[in-house]
């Protein structure tokens, strides 16, 4: 009876115990997917970022790159390797499911084209050669048409011509590659143009600055959606001990 | 009579001057290549770093990228990226030419394979599963059978693991991704492994910390090859105002 009462004195403790314990796997990359951690950090196996388990059985946040002849590498490599430490499931898409040239260097073959890609939570443009993009209907066409099923529009560099020419910059404020400043402030008047700031978060739609800037904003991204301490995890994985959490800039809409 | 001795007194100002203004023009890139500048900086069409008209007569400095499935996208995108804005002809290699998946996301079809691919003053190898490519028997053949017409060797994060096992970084002071660091000492035990070091240079062998540390060796190979006013230039295209000069460290060899 005396062992009776001490487990039912106790239970609630242990229970509670067992509830506030979480877990955290390595996301599933097919190497060390059994491995169970009991702390928040990197898997000892891969070096993978761990999440939690709990989170697993939640749809991935999905990001879909969009991606063209000329795309600099640097612009969509940056958001890339942060989402993907961040546990996002991004795919590449372009106009064509054909290879393309990113910096007159790296022949890369997309996921798919315009034609087949499934819906994203994030749709995102990256600066370079975007001119050609900015001006073909049927790429303002295919991103009208995500209006309903994406939560976020992330632009880096000048990937923000292509937003503007899509409309989805009127009434936001915005930033982009240094020397085009004035440029984007002439290609949409109905933007407010800011220089020096490394991202702007309007809530729906995410500008950066030139190349490099496309780390800090993808960092945000991940810090708003996953918590800040998920976006140091991140930073300090790809030892980008130079993240600077919220040097950029948030609009509040009213 | 006057006029020809006016000519003759001044005749060697005009030719100093011509040859001290020093032309600069844009990387052919097929766009803008007639413009003529006549102080560093960038083009005004395109936005690419002006090269030296001089230089041009040189050959370029070629700097050959080993991929292969699983490498790391940051690794070697961000050196990419430096590397391309400083004028340096940049090519890609993989064991084979077909395609690859660079961090389960990317799909890269290389420009040669190793049996194909031309000499280039830099070798670079990047992290991430990069064990495959350590043990390979043909991969270290073909990196041996480089050694006279390489310069530089390169590598960031567990790229060091590849040269590591081809023998380059034996006697040589060393750095990889953080976690990693205890591995290398135990892969290369005549290399000294140094942690918390963004690159260091020994000569000829440069290896750099983990994933996003590879933009900040690229940048100090710029400076040491083209001087930090060139690698200065590159860091301001890019945005990358957390460049911080001298942030790695150069071992001086007996």
């Amino acid at each position: 009876m005396k062992q009776l009462l001490f487990l039912f004195l106790y239970l609630p403790v242990i229970s509670f115990a067992q509830k506030s314990l979480p877990t955290y796997v390595c996301p599933p990359c097919g190497a060390c997917d059994t491995l169970v951690f009991h702390q928040p950090g990197v898997c000892t196996a891969c070096g993978m970022l761990l999440v939690n388990k709990d989170s697993l059985d939640k749809p991935a946040t999905t990001v879909c790159f969009y991606l063209y002849d000329g795309v600099e590498v640097l612009d969509f490599a940056g958001p890339m390797e942060v989402f993907a430490h961040a546990g996002f499931k991004v795919f590449t898409v372009a106009k064509k499911k054909a290879p393309l040239v990113s910096q007159r260097i790296l022949t890369i073959v997309p996921d798919y084209s315009i034609k087949n890609a499934p819906p994203a939570n994030i749709l995102a443009f990256f600066g370079g050669d975007e001119e050609a993009s900015a001006n073909d209907p049927e790429v303002m066409a295919w991103i009208h048409s995500r209006d309903k099923v994406t939560d976020t529009y992330f632009s880096v560099c000048t990937g923000a011509f292509i937003l503007g020419r899509a409309g989805l910059l009127d009434n936001q404020t915005v930033t982009t590659f240094h020397s085009r400043i004035a440029d984007l402030q002439r290609a949409v008047p109905k933007a407010k143009v800011l220089e020096k700031v490394r991202y702007i978060d309007n809530g729906r739609v995410i500008t950066t600055a030139g190349i490099s800037a496309g780390i800090d904003g993808a960092l945000h991204l991940v810090a708003k959606l996953r918590g800040e301490e998920v976006a140091a995890l991140v930073a300090k994985q790809m030892e980008y001990d130079k993240y600077v959490p919220g040097q950029g800039m948030v609009v509040a809409h009213p």
